[in-house]
């Protein structure tokens, strides 16, 4: 029991335990292969953010190391990620200037405060909240997110300065500065994304054509982007581009990551919580669904709560080495999985491979061009793009197109952080709304049979004097008086009826204020001579209408099933006894 | 059609064009009693907002007279009420000083803002949007506004400075101030008070024992509080005790109501914009469940949406008439509904009554002792306050009762608005939270029947290879993942399981994110050898299902109904055809 609580929180105890050769040689060769993929894509992310490249590296090497000690996901990788990046570059964009200390204090800030509201919502389970991120907000917010990173990039592919953290800012802020142009800077952005792009979609056929096998055409594959970025590097080298104004990353310590700490400045926190909390919500969303994905394919369990306390660990690991916001990425996931990770070792392998990186081969990358990495973010986040969500949920349903259509408008127009919350707000209040107006049937006996049906889509039998209704959704305050309205609407209608029976199959809960309305609207039905009854009502909400006074009063009967209430309104027959549905 | 169009917004032309002479007497005599009633208690209230007490009649007049024609409800009275009052005096005592020029525009202000709000609300339809203030929410909200208020009249009771707006505040600043009390004052408040819990428990029996008729007895109770008037007015001028200390009324001008414009400072706007929206809200809940009471007594039909409209022109009313926020309040609209007001030109005529007053009765209130309005108010809310929805509420249900708890703890603590947003938010949250887990049962089959119950609850018959599940809720966004989790818990435990059937006789709708997670659990279902089956599928998640691709990729069945399910895969038989559940 003692050693199980303990395994709760560090699942390493567990796959440690059996850790031998054959997985190591599997981690170690899939660690090569992330190491090589994520030297290029870590210096790209830190760029996006805004931040010095080094700090992609340092955010990728203790993080990585903690989440293989915390997270239940054995094929997870953990690190900078587009969308979090982004998120990290509009936030701390907010309180500091780029390229200051305090920009890049911010952001190691930011890294902490994420950290620990992802440790705390896993040590209380607050997982379940990132189910409030409905499907059609995460998608409407990942597509629009990919625009604005790629627009976000067009600055360094065209050598323009441009700022501004949404759509029109960014586009707005182009067009002064067409004439500066960098053409050689253009030049070398557009090569190296259409070639990234052919990387992705031409290479890999390409090879086995060519004889390869399929998982060397893959890891060559994996490579295409070290390509782009020696290839620009040495042609800068070469022929001096850099003094042709072509922008470059220049020098990048030699170091392992440094020992940081975040700022305790109380405004600074004050201003990045709401930020903090979008970036934690919004990256475990992203990354738990990376890892069921991966573990559904080898029958593994992933673990929300704890999955929290991983990337939570991972974000202070990041706060404590000159880091930013991490969590698990998609690509570098796959990558990981596919080149044959068995156990969260890979990762720690990976983490060894970045800091040999760190250390030594930072030089190398002195001259490489920053429109290299803005060509490598672009052909990465292109495929986040997917607008085809708006026409699948416009053919679903309205209520969800709403969501998509406003999560993505307001992400672009006015940036993450109002459209990823406009989205859930929005989510929330649409399914209020619908359920504040439940689908009432008028239902009638299917002839021969003891089912009952909607009177409008079937051809039922009903009698006069009594009126039968199935309500379709629980009641709550939000409807207790929708049905009252509904009720006395229908009646005034219709002067014969003498009894109402409401059948309760679909009414999962009756909640005090619907408490109050029945007790209402047994009253008024009463004052109208009218008789209330009730047929199969679940057993759960049975229980609690009798710690009331509501069945004291009621003027009719409980009936446990309907097709015994027809038969007795209708001519006093009985039927065999069918326990309370429950 | 167009004239239906007109009455719709007019409701005065209904009940106008039948207008007679019985109504006319019946009327005149309702609203005489109601203006002596309403005498002091509109001092009263103006009072407890902090104003002028002239401003308590002035908002009593022109109101009384646009809701006569624009409201639906026959017998509702439209005037200050105590729980409007008092967030009245919490919303403008931030922005202004009591007691100067700033504080009366912004109370008026006010008055407008909420006119145009309720208007709004009506001419969208947005009525409904009240149904969100539950029923725990109001009754806690409505007992903490009574402590609230009774305890703010403490000080004119005792006769010292004090001041807050919160239990603390209040009863913090009085001990400071205990030497200062003044004893007259004191005694005379004390003694109001008693009084006038007498005339409400004693009077009617002691006058009809000597005699009197119900309905005399009735009216004289109603003067209860006009003979406290009189009687500590006499006292006061009599004896001088004004100049002993005892706070007076003083001048009130002579006057009809003034014609006065709200403040279109932005900034003010922007700061009572909240408080505006809360006592719109709070104002018409008060105001449409007093309606409906007294509608349902006479078969009345209240339409919310025009009553907002009425509740809004009279608001604009109190806004051009130096008046403060109104709406329909309980004691007055019972009183006026018993005394036989038959149309609301009862109101019309009260109207006149309080006009006369304001004209030429103000002399007579010079010596009015303050503490004798501050009992008028302090017996009026206690009548408001009942502590035993906490009791009702926990023995119905846990949920309900928290947000009871919540909202009477917090309005006390930190004021009518917090209190109230918290108990709304709090509500939605609890709601959303009990939807996000629904019940999930495992149902068999009741012998001998074609019903299929709970295997906990009841002796059912199942089989080892299918496993059937009722989900008692709507799948959406908040627990489409519930359904996954539960789902491979239990195929976990029972490697014998080949089909899996999921009833959906209760699920009322299934969203674009529920959708998603049934596709992801028929594929991994689909990996791991078992079939998904649905059964008893409503017609509208049945025709929404339609439009996807889900239908296409299912791996089994949908079954009409769940015995032909339970048959069919028990043993291939096959039972006759029963039309969808719509």
């Amino acid at each position: 029991m003692h050693i199980n609580r303990i395994v709760r929180f560090l699942p390493v105890l567990d796959w440690g335990r059996h850790y031998d050769r054959k997985t190591f040689s599997g981690d170690f060769l899939a660690a090569l292969i992330v190491t090589i993929m994520l030297i290029p894509q870590s210096l790209a992310y830190a760029l996006l953010a805004g931040l010095p490249p080094e700090m992609g590296l340092y955010a990728s090497i203790l993080p990585i190391v903690l989440y293989a000690i915390f997270g239940t996901s054995r094929a997870l990788a953990v690190g900078p990620v587009a969308v979090v990046s982004l998120m990290t570059a509009a936030a701390v964009g907010q309180v500091a200037e780029a390229g200051t200390a305090g920009y890049a204090i911010a952001a190691i800030t930011l890294a902490g405060m994420s950290g620990l509201i992802l440790v705390l919502m896993g040590v209380f389970r607050l997982g379940f909240l990132a189910n409030f991120l409905s499907h059609p907000v995460i998608a409407g917010f990942i597509t629009a997110s990919g625009v604005l990173i790629a627009t976000s990039q067009l600055k360094h592919l065209l050598g323009v300065p441009a700022h501004g953290h949404t759509l029109p800012e960014m586009l707005g802020s182009i067009p002064a500065h067409l004439g500066e142009i960098n053409w050689i800077t253009f030049l070398i952005g557009t090569l190296a994304t259409v070639f990234l792009f052919w990387v992705r979609k031409g290479m890999k056929p390409l090879l086995m054509r060519l004889g390869a096998s399929t998982s060397l055409a893959g890891n060559l594959t994996k490579a295409g982007p070290v390509l782009a970025v020696v290839v620009t590097t040495a042609a800068v080298a070469v022929f001096g581009l850099d003094a042709q104004g072509v922008k470059i990353v220049g020098i990048v310590p030699q170091s392992l990551p440094p020992l940081t700490l975040p700022s305790f400045d109380v405004t600074l926190l004050q201003d990045l919580l709401v930020p903090a909390i979008l970036i934690s919500v919004i990256g475990f969303v992203e990354s738990i669904s990376v890892a069921q994905t991966l573990a559904a394919k080898k029958r593994q369990r992933i673990d929300p709560d704890q999955e929290l306390i991983g990337l939570g660990a991972a974000n202070i690991g990041a706060t404590l080495t000159g880091g930013f916001p991490v969590t698990g990425g998609f690509s570098r996931s796959v990558v990981n999985y596919d080149a044959g990770a068995e156990t969260p070792a890979a990762g720690a392998f990976t983490a060894v491979g970045l800091g040999i990186a760190a250390l030594f081969l930072t030089p190398l990358i002195f001259f490489l061009p920053k429109a290299t990495l803005a060509a490598t973010i672009i052909v990465a986040v292109l495929s986040l793009v997917d607008f085809s969500i708006l026409k699948t949920s416009w053919r679903y349903s309205k209520a969800d197109f709403t969501a998509v259509a406003a999560t993505i408008i307001l992400t672009l127009s006015m940036g993450v952080e109002i459209g990823v919350s406009a989205g859930v707000i929005l989510s929330i209040a649409l399914f209020l709304y619908k359920t504040s107006r439940p689908h009432i049937a008028e239902i009638g006996l299917v002839p021969g049979t003891e089912h009952f049906r909607n009177i409008l889509r079937h051809e039922v039998e009903t009698h006069p004097q009594f009126l039968a209704i199935r309500i379709d959704g629980s009641l709550y305050f939000a409807n207790a008086r929708f049905l009252e309205d509904y009720l006395f609407a229908r009646l005034v209608k219709d002067e014969a009826i003498r009894d109402v029976v409401i059948n309760g199959i679909a009414i999962n809960e009756i909640d005090f204020s619907a408490l109050e309305s029945l007790e209402a609207i047994n009253t008024r039905l009463k004052d109208m001579g009218i008789r209330l009854h009730l047929s199969e009502m679940k057993g759960p909400v049975m229980d609690r209408l009798q710690r009331s006074h509501f069945l004291d009063e009621l003027t009719g009967d409980v009936f446990l099933t309907h097709y015994r209430a027809h038969c007795r309104l209708r001519n006093g027959m009985d039927m065999p006894t069918v326990p309370s549905v429950s």
